[in-house]
């Protein structure tokens, strides 16, 4: 066997068991953050997917598809509104969240609110073009705290709420965050026009049912529109789901048609060598919003209500 | 530690790597057959998609997501068509995609060439639902043989050709089926109205580039409408791709209007349990065909051309 | 990349999990037999060990090396005691010990008590050759129970007491059989000169801590002399622990001198092609019975005893 | 399941091939270094093993164990020999080596040519224990460049050669180390009375022969007395082997006797908390040079004799 053969023998992985009978073991160049926080196992690491966030031994986000994760779960409630000026995001560590709401011209305010100090702070120093600098920005108010909690105490109305937290694992910090009393009194929260948007965990044929479904289903009882969605994410091993939910009917916002022109009119602006969106256009909207025939029917068929008394829990 | 979890610590493994820097592990149930034909290292497991063919060490199919694979592979040619009798099918092992053909009422001859009829005896015996006994069928004549020179050696006309094989790993036995010089035959060899597809390998954002891309430009350099499309296949790890080649303009064929009033014309037939497609619709065909802003960039920009001189090799 | 090594990437494995901290994996040839019985468990595969029972997730004897576990078992005890005549087996369901006591023409009755029928019958089915058909023997005596119960309830006396189960993990069958009560009771029901042996799990100087030490500690409390030893078993990972205990001086025993004038005085049996043991004479046993500083002064310092109240459980 | 078990599901790994079929992996706490040399790949990594340095791939030595390692390789040779003073050490990167040669009072010259001072610098820096500091006696001679040219071109007579390198491998730097070559020029450069050893590879019942047995073979058509050896090193996954060559008959040598005395004697010196060897003493020698039946019959029926023209190559 040859040296370079030998050598390319041994290797340091990063393993992620995707369930109980799968498992994606990455080769780990490097572990440039491990710790934890009071809530959080909390990891930053570089792969072959780059500088890769992991809380809980989750892979969060990935230097190579995070801007399709964040594209995906923003931009879409963005132009179904037309013109947000509040936002209010429920987690969003990575500060690319915030970095995709701040980047509309019109947005005046967004809080964001994060359970764990320590990740936004180890986001900051270690994954910095995840956030782009935009803690600086004074629309942006960031708070450290329990986003049900604030959320609740906030008298305010807002334009689009995001939810961009952990999957709902059991005794995971955002479990309260996946329930119907959470959507209801989000509804109430929002102003005339107003969009609700929530990550949503697995989406793919064979694990809508993890917890998709059910949030689905949940959304359902309370919005009187709920447009399911979903983009694959590399790093995720599978793609990843995402739902929304607003009063209006759904018109044809689903066929993606004027998706361009209207990201024309909103102005998003792009820092650096960057100029326009990586991912989300008129046709890459097309593909997120036509589901697969099992997927559709799946949701459809969904009895499971998630309530603070029954939660669902993924893997 | 509870004695369960004691006995779930342990555990058979069936692992696949999926690039040199990643790789894949699935709880291994069964290993039904192993063994190695004189073309290549054939397996058949049981994980948790089910039984699954393994050649090379690469899955081939599962029995859990089968359809996902061979309904893209198959219907949207056939549609396109609108009425094809006569079909070839390069490789097809598993007998599902002479299944998805044979389906039509309106097919008249299939001829499949399979080079290694070792994997095809396996694939009936251990999967015989992959084929439901369509080698029964009259209207199909099953060919052990190199699919290049079978094709080459017959004068016949085609409605549809369909390549259902391996990716072009080095030495794997289909590599010259993905030339420029096989696609240029192929084409003469269509009928009017013909339609020619391929199985093209990974298709998500980060690997479009492994393989899809150049087939896509070498498919772009014989036909005159060149058409991508993927589908999401979990027990692949990724979406897999397609690329379509035929003469007429593509019209609206992307956007699958009209796709599901096409399957009732066509009158498919489906036998046991089933009674349509389990995932192929007018909304999935449009999931299929609206392609993410990255991969279409890149097949766009993509510069090789496979010829037999100068092949292009997958992971 | 050749196709060979393309070949090569795939691979079937069994994986153990050799501590919190560790992980072992072997490519896994096939699966003989793959079950449950009432108590565990119960795998037959086959590796470059050659074929292996697993019983809950851990090796418990591989075709390659299961001579060297089961002559370091046996035979000391046998050489110790000289002549002995009637012995007692806890567990032993691979067959093997008892085979390796019957291989002596002076023994007239061997009591085998093992909890687990299945384990039993599949390996008598799926490995032969570790029993070499001694059940058929009738000299032997074979009983499916407790080995606790029958022990007790059994008004005889022994030469030779051997526990050749597994380790004492938590809810694991045989953990009544590591305690101070169960060696008090296995004390006196020694005949004169009678020698008591237990397996008793790791043994290399980062693992002596596991169990063996306790055990030792605990058999300590109990016998006038107590003998530890170990013997490097490849497919264990570690060198595996085994302690004696009896009622006369140690004297030179563990020297090893004369061992092999012993056996020929003994006149142990081989069958097949075997002519004389494997893996034990006179230099084995002396470096069987010699142990590393570390262990000598880990083992000596244990406090810990055993007993139906204060388990110890290992990994 | 729990948030712990949750959080314990993932992992960073530090797998090494151990054989085409086996492969062990321990969690990999942190990476202190990873780079390359001219000569090797080099990493630093922290496992339950605690500080380990990795070279190529294959673990070199480890802090939990190196002491087994070192003390093994150079005690021996020392109290075989009584009392040298001139000592020629090839390879021993990790300085650890020089640390038990300078122990010895007695000894007034060591000098240790190893090729690859990246290796020496990183061990330097992030595992200073192995050397102790020992860099900066004056009784040191640490050179950089070739052992086998360096060793050939210097005109002394030593009173004891080590050889600390890699394991031969094909390409691997210290190849023409393990030669019938250079062993005839080891030969003829030891003093009266003079003492050459070898690390020599795994030594175990199942892979005496992957390099050992030809090592011995080797030294054997070379030197009038050779005697093989080993330790169980449990980072190394298998008893570990070494042997030695001298002149004179055996005598006594292997049972030990007398060693603790010798050690008594030749006043080895110790520094910090450490006051005594952790691994090494009349019995643990005894053990050492007591070889299982199956591998001193092993040894004994090796032909393979190594040259420059026949080497031997491990995994």
């Amino acid at each position: 066997m040859s040296i370079e053969a030998e050598r390319n023998k041994t290797g340091f992985w990063f393993t992620e068991d995707t369930g109980p009978d799968s498992r994606i073991s990455l080769k780990l160049n490097s572990i440039l953050f491990s710790g934890s926080s009071p809530f959080q196992k909390v990891d930053i690491i570089s792969t072959s997917f780059g500088r890769t966030l992991v809380t809980d031994g989750k892979t969060q986000s990935c230097e190579n598809d995070e801007k399709v994760y964040h594209e995906s779960l923003v931009v879409p409630s963005f132009l179904k509104h037309g013109n947000p000026k509040k936002v209010f995001i429920g987690g969003g560590g990575e500060m690319a969240t915030a970095r995709e709401c701040l980047r509309f011209p019109g947005v005046e305010k967004v809080v964001m609110v994060d359970i764990d100090e320590a990740v936004v702070k180890m986001c900051m120093k270690h994954m910095p073009e995840w956030g782009e600098n935009c803690w600086e920005d004074p629309r942006l108010d960031l708070i450290y705290g329990d986003a049900y909690g604030e959320f609740e105490r906030m008298e305010e109305e807002w334009d689009v709420i995001i939810l961009d937290i952990s999957d709902p694992i059991e005794a995971g910090p955002g479990i309260k965050l996946y329930t119907k009393e959470f959507y209801e009194m989000a509804k109430k929260k929002l102003s005339p026009g107003g969009v609700f948007v929530t990550q949503s965990g697995c989406g793919a044929v064979n694990n809508w049912d993890d917890c998709w479904s059910s949030i689905y289903k949940t959304l359902d009882e309370v919005f009187d529109t709920v447009v399911p969605y979903r983009s694959n994410i590399p790093s995720f091993a599978c793609p990843w789901a995402f739902t929304m939910g607003f009063s209006e009917p759904v018109g044809d916002f689903k066929t993606g048609n004027g998706v361009d022109e209207k990201i024309e009119q909103m102005k998003p602006v792009f820092k650096g060598k960057q100029t326009e969106y990586e991912y989300y256009d008129e046709e890459t909207h097309r593909c997120m919003f036509s589901l697969e025939k099992q997927v559709r029917k799946g949701l459809q068929a969904e009895k499971r209500v998630i309530t603070m008394d029954n939660p669902v829990f993924m893997f």
